[in-house]
């Protein structure tokens, strides 16, 4: 299976390459897929700062439906719309802007069915859980790596490659550079020079062009791109953490028009908004509905926390994006954000895998799996991290490169079990009591016993969805070492209690008494 | 330290049974304590329906303040308007009314310092924590009872007594009456005759003077009445739990008016509320506001959950009313609430100690003391609740009656250890990671080790607040055998990592490897 995943990432890799330098997007004289990147270039004045200067959009019509999506300046007198269509067919658009040589142009394409390894954006389904477009599920198994797009190119390269290997269906990223990112040869997201002589008012298009690839290559990978806007890690070296009111907002209309058509991007208003020490609590709100209003798609936002809580109950929030160092530890702990919020809750950081003197980064790969299983079983999601020290500071967590670690193949392993889960998602089976089991009541139970060494479960579930005379076979899943072993025969409930429903001759299921032991019951007709 | 608290209680029972025919208040014409209920009287007519008909309220005024508040009417021609004032001194009144008998009368009146045991109202303070208006800090130990007053004049009686030997500061009880209760002699919120035919328009006034008095009962025992204002075991028996929105407004005003002069009046829209069949999110919505427009003393408002939370971050919420059977079994748990509502976080509702057949009342006393443990380290606070079976039907939880359990005792020990708290209320020390103490960071400690058996504890300490050389003692605490036993010395702390601080010659403290101890660590000057 893990073989079948490699080589499914290996061949995405070869498309993403080959399509690299071209941003992922297609003119209009070719056909384009559902939940592709449309792009409509046209060209247009370059005098004045066109990027204050111009007014560019464009409302793209099938039938009756319209959607408007904004330009955007790309240098040199080149101006772009881009445009993710969600149904098949033929459309039409017709730009508008305040200079006539951009103004009233109109044109048509045809949407074609997507190819295999699109399934068109992931938004949130059931309430607690995710699916792309298509209806496929999306079993977030995240990775970060903060400042990959900010690394000179070889590296960047490396960071796909190994994601192309890896387990991962997301990856957090910063657009802004951290403090300790070299400048070199590297671009910004602002004209001007290094270190904090920006010109506010226009932007590195070269800078932005990477972006757009490596968004793109992601896509092609199969890899969610979850954006982070702001971050607390410049700490005044470059200013980006504390720009003025109005280039805040250049900023992330600048990046909503460039990105938003890539059907991969989620928003995350910040990583640790709470340690940005220049911006209010109403700057995050107002950032979330200027996003909100820009993105003519509804992709995820989400804003992740150091200390202090975000109110995930306001509107603008599509799911909750979680820093916790223990609330992952057991199932029962990670499900009660979920019962407050009502939206997918991933918990973005849980500490990371490493060897890190700094106790966030410093977990066992062993850990770091276990938080996976207890997220799951709580009906929610995890994200991954690796911060092993490194002489030349080549740490996955900051700069991507290569992975060390031993959770990765493990999560794999997780991924796989997940996808082989009810289409609806997991869901907590009983989480009134301590009871360890996600699953579909009366049809699938995935049980996790944590750190707990069992050598027996007796056979008991929890009775809602059930009946006497139901049938069930087990699979016994050892976490670690990555095997599923079947248990022989299948077992006939019947009623025990109030609660429960209990094999009808009171046998158990044997375990090896190792930790990070998992179980697998499955209806049978 | 029980024997005196034991004391304290009867001696305040007395004083309250001998003011119980009064309701507790006080005319104008005498001197009222600060935070004691005035109460105007009135004739007026009582042709038509007064209950609707008549419209009165008074201002009350000292120096430039005034405060409204509403009257009611309380049958035979006898209106009343009750007022808690806040501040010594003299004040004035003038009331208001559609009725000219009742308009424009004026009176005045002294308000002299607090009796002994009169602390004020509680509210919210240090935002996860309360306080009286006085300025002591309120420690929560709360216990329920739903519907104590809703059975014969001795039982209600004996309830009173019971609480008066009983280490709880707060009770839950239920304004209508459960579909259990006996119609028998009792009286209903509503006039009319059971089980359901009711003048929706006229309340019977001899229930409410009976509420009237309980509440000022509790009131001289030091007891804050939780009233629950709905809830979903009337199951359409009275119909109370289905009302026209009319009568559910009238009724909530209704209440408000006599009641919340009583400084121990907290108000709880409901018990359950998602188990309310026939109201809606936003009727919760405008329960709250209605209750909080009409109050002219902002006492506390919460509501109570069972498996869908309300969304407490709404700004009418005051404090979080929870019920969950497992967020309480550890501190990291149970501080995840907090951490989301950024108020007061009350487990109103953590199972019942009992033995009962259905989980949620066959708690050991054991346990049902670790949840309260557990709810302090996480900075929260918890609520008993007991229900052993009885031939009959005698349960605490329902009936109130007397108290048959184990964990009382070690509550009132519990509460003791709170009293003796920092004042600003217990912070958790370091919730970042699994750190089982709470307390005030350089200063005080309170650690609790849930269910493990640890025989001895490394003197170790986040580092918050902490320099090398401070000095602490430490105490064990026995939590179930409600002992406190000095650590002979004291230990002087030096860095040890980027964390912690530690006893500078490695000692630890010796624990006797049984369940449920805690230790005390006091910085030492």
């Amino acid at each position: 299976m893990l073989v079948r995943v490699l080589l499914a990432c290996a061949l995405a890799l070869c498309a993403a390459l080959a399509s690299a330098d071209d941003f992922g997007v297609t003119p209009p004289a070719a056909p384009v897929e559902r939940w592709g990147t449309l792009e409509v270039a046209l060209a247009g004045p370059s005098d004045g700062n066109p990027f204050v200067d111009v007014e560019l959009s464009a409302v793209f019509r099938q039938g009756a439906r319209s959607i408007a999506a904004t330009g955007f300046y790309d240098g040199d007198g080149h101006y772009k719309i881009r445009f993710m269509p969600d149904a098949v067919g033929q459309w039409t658009y017709e730009t508008r802007s305040n200079r006539p040589a951009l103004h009233g142009k109109q044109g048509s394409f045809t949407v074609v069915q997507p190819a295999p390894g699109n399934h068109g954006p992931v938004a949130v389904r059931n309430k607690f859980h995710f699916g792309y477009g298509d209806g496929t599920p999306f079993w977030q198994v995240g990775t970060t790596s903060y400042a990959w797009i900010h690394q000179g190119d070889a590296l960047q390269e490396q960071t796909l490659r190994t994601l192309a290997g890896a387990p991962f269906n997301k990856i957090r990223m910063a657009i802004f550079p951290n403090n300790d990112d070299k400048a070199g040869t590297l671009r910004f997201p602002f004209a001007g020079t290094p270190p904090r002589n920006w010109d506010l008012e226009r932007f590195d298009v070269a800078f932005w062009r990477n972006l757009d690839k490596r968004v793109a290559q992601l896509r092609a990978l199969g890899i969610e791109a979850d954006l982070i806007l702001f971050h607390p890690y410049d700490k005044g070296k470059w200013g980006f953490d504390r720009l003025p009111a109005a280039a805040n907002d250049r900023y992330l209309r600048y990046a909503v028009a460039r990105l938003a058509a890539y059907r991969n991007v989620w928003w995350s208003m910040a990583n640790e908004f709470d340690f940005v020490t220049e911006k209010r609590m109403d700057d995050w709100d107002h950032y979330f509905q200027l996003v909100q209003a820009a993105d003519p798609y509804d992709h995820l936002r989400s804003i992740h926390n150091a200390f202090r809580l975000y109110n995930h109950t306001k509107p603008w929030v599509t799911h909750v994006s979680i820093q916790h160092g223990a609330a992952t530890l057991d199932p029962e702990r990670a499900v009660l954000y979920r019962d407050v919020y009502e939206k997918p809750v991933v918990y973005d950081e849980v500490k990371y895998e490493g060897d890190f003197t700094r106790r966030w980064g410093q977990l066992t790969p062993e850990e770091m799996v276990l938080r996976f299983w207890n997220g799951a079983i709580a009906g929610s999601y995890v994200g991954h991290g690796e911060a092993y020290q490194d002489p030349q500071g080549m740490v996955w967590l900051a700069k991507g490169g290569t992975l060390r670690g031993k959770s990765p193949a493990r999560l794999a392993f997780f991924r796989k079990i997940l996808s082989d889960s009810p289409l609806e998602g997991l869901e907590p089976i009983d989480k009134w009591q301590d009871h360890p089991f996600a699953g579909k009541h009366g049809e699938y139970y995935l049980g996790y016993f944590n750190r707990e060494r069992p050598t027996n479960w007796p056979f008991v579930l929890f009775k809602t969805g059930l009946a006497d005379g139901m049938n069930f076979r087990a699979e016994v899943i050892d976490t670690w070492n990555m095997t599923v072993t079947p248990v022989p025969g299948t077992f006939e409930i019947k009623k025990r209690d109030d609660y429960t429903y209990a094999d009808k001759d009171g046998r158990g299921i044997a375990l090896p008494g190792r930790p990070y032991m998992a179980l697998r019951i499955v209806r049978v007709r």
